[in-house]
């Protein structure tokens, strides 16, 4: 499972409109089809496995990070179908798939045919490589992730608005390679005036990952190569876009926040000191500290040159 | 070096107005003796280690933190003197006594009566035990400690200026043996109206460690059982203070920071967000970014139930 969640990966921001979902065939202990979905949302992973192994999946075991799907569409078969043609023996799934048309009908499909099925190994792994598609699912809307870049004693630039450079290239590199995994990245218009963002991927081989531009402002208009929303809730309008990245500025940042809608921090610190200058946040309008705790999991820390990136995800 | 670094730490806060050095003595691959500067200053480290191995010292390597005082004083003899009559076959140093009745004198001596001496072994760990002595030899003022309790974003409080609590217990504990380990902490007039703070050690077997409270005012004065002093450079003034800690509010933070009078960050967040609340530091009187680089170094982290503490080093 923990192959077929790194696969899912490669496909993540490229399989829209359907979530990247990994997939590993095992006979005999030997790896024998690997799959993700590809980009545009098909072939789905199943089946770009099953291809692989061909004759060979006969009796073996799939490990998907989803529920394989239990509904034909006109861009395809049914993946439940699939592996039931190709004669698997045994299906271990990470998580279910809360989409109406599946929702347990892809397990039920397999067990009717009687494949062994087992569901929720590393099921939070699994859930994790697939939020953008979940929030979509059960919130309607995209998985927002908020960015911050700041100095130890939390600010995002000097008075002036100098922000150049508060954290290292590793950190900057890093922070590139996450624009990729995501669909869409969004800022403010005091942000967008202030420093007229490219926010594209700007790393060697993964310049086409560069996602899709969004200016949250008060009118809702926006230049060209740029979508307008202007409220934090218009982010459910945004097709194709299960993965959105929030990166500037502290009202921007504040005004998701005060409506629980960040799903990811995402930290990086520089071991310097600012004093008096920009604050991350606005109001979040936070009225009693007891109401902070308990909102926030570090997820994942690693030293990026002198930067320390921290992801904290939003326990719900 | 290692365990006699241990050791002097036993001294801490304690050995005024004498530094706080730790001695283990050797021979044959034993310890035969463990010494550490007792309360009030005397004995030293290296008579308590002598006396626990009596004859047996003869011969012995003696490991040191600090170079053995050359200057006899009314309070009792000179630690090489010590040393020499024990019949030490070897002396092994942390680092070099900067004082100049010693500064040198000290090695001299033990190698003018025959004795090996090597210095410099674990020679950062060394000074940064001694750093509180080393500070007030080379820069005339106590190591100051500049503690910060913040949430994620870098706040120190709500807006109306409620900070109970960001922080859990297991960081407050932590912070409270820390206060153990300072002479003095000190506070600005608006912490101490707001808060009227203790600033006692409460923790069940070292509640006689309370450090001296300095406030620091613009008139200089303070309540009974508080010293007062009027400007951030007057703690060169405090008798009996190489260690002080400096706990709030954000404008004292920034006056410090803003004179290079803080040589250890002691950093204390917990994973919340304030928002806008009230900032961990005022004005420290930065002007380009470029001047805020390469000035601390991460020197040592741990979790502390769910809070995170980490202290930076100022690199000088």
């Amino acid at each position: 499972m923990r192959i077929a969640i790194a696969l899912a990966e490669r496909g993540r921001s490229l399989s829209s409109p359907n979530p990247s979902v990994g997939c590993v065939l095992v006979r005999d202990g030997r790896v024998i089809g690997r799959g993700w979905t590809a980009a545009g949302g098909r072939p789905h992973g199943e089946a770009m496995a099953l291809a692989q192994a061909g004759d060979a999946a006969r009796g073996a075991t799939a490990y998907v990070t989803l529920e394989p799907c239990a509904h034909e569409s006109t861009r395809g078969p049914a993946c439940s179908d699939l592996l039931i043609a190709a004669g698997l023996a045994r299906v271990v799934i990470g998580c279910q798939d809360p989409d109406p048309r599946t929702n347990g009908a892809g397990i039920d499909r397999l067990r009717a045919a009687g494949i062994a099925v087992e569901t929720g190994l590393l099921e939070s792994e699994a859930r994790a490589s697939l939020a953008g598609f979940l929030a979509r699912q059960t919130l309607g809307r995209p998985f927002v992730t908020l960015k911050l870049a700041t100095s130890l004693d939390g600010q995002i630039a000097l008075a002036d608005g100098t922000s150049r450079w508060i954290t290292g290239d590793a950190a900057r590199a890093h922070a590139h390679v996450e624009r990729a995994r995501h669909d869409a990245i969004l800022v403010g218009g005091g942000t967008f005036r202030a420093d007229a963002p490219r926010l594209d991927v700007r790393l060697p081989g993964i310049e086409h990952r560069s996602p899709r531009r969004v200016l949250l402002s008060r009118m809702g208009d926006a230049p060209p190569g740029w979508t307008g929303i202007a409220a934090p809730e218009d982010i459910a309008t945004l097709d194709g876009t299960d993965w959105l990245m929030v990166e500037g500025g502290a009202e921007v940042a504040a005004a998701f926040l005060a409506r629980d809608m960040v799903d990811r921090l995402l930290l990086y610190r520089a071991p310097v000191l600012i004093g008096r200058g920009m604050a991350a946040l606005g109001d979040i309008g936070l009225s009693d500290l007891a109401h902070a705790h308990g909102r926030w999991r570090l997820a994942d820390t690693r030293l990026l040159g002198k930067d320390r990136m921290e992801s904290y995800q939003r326990v719900r």
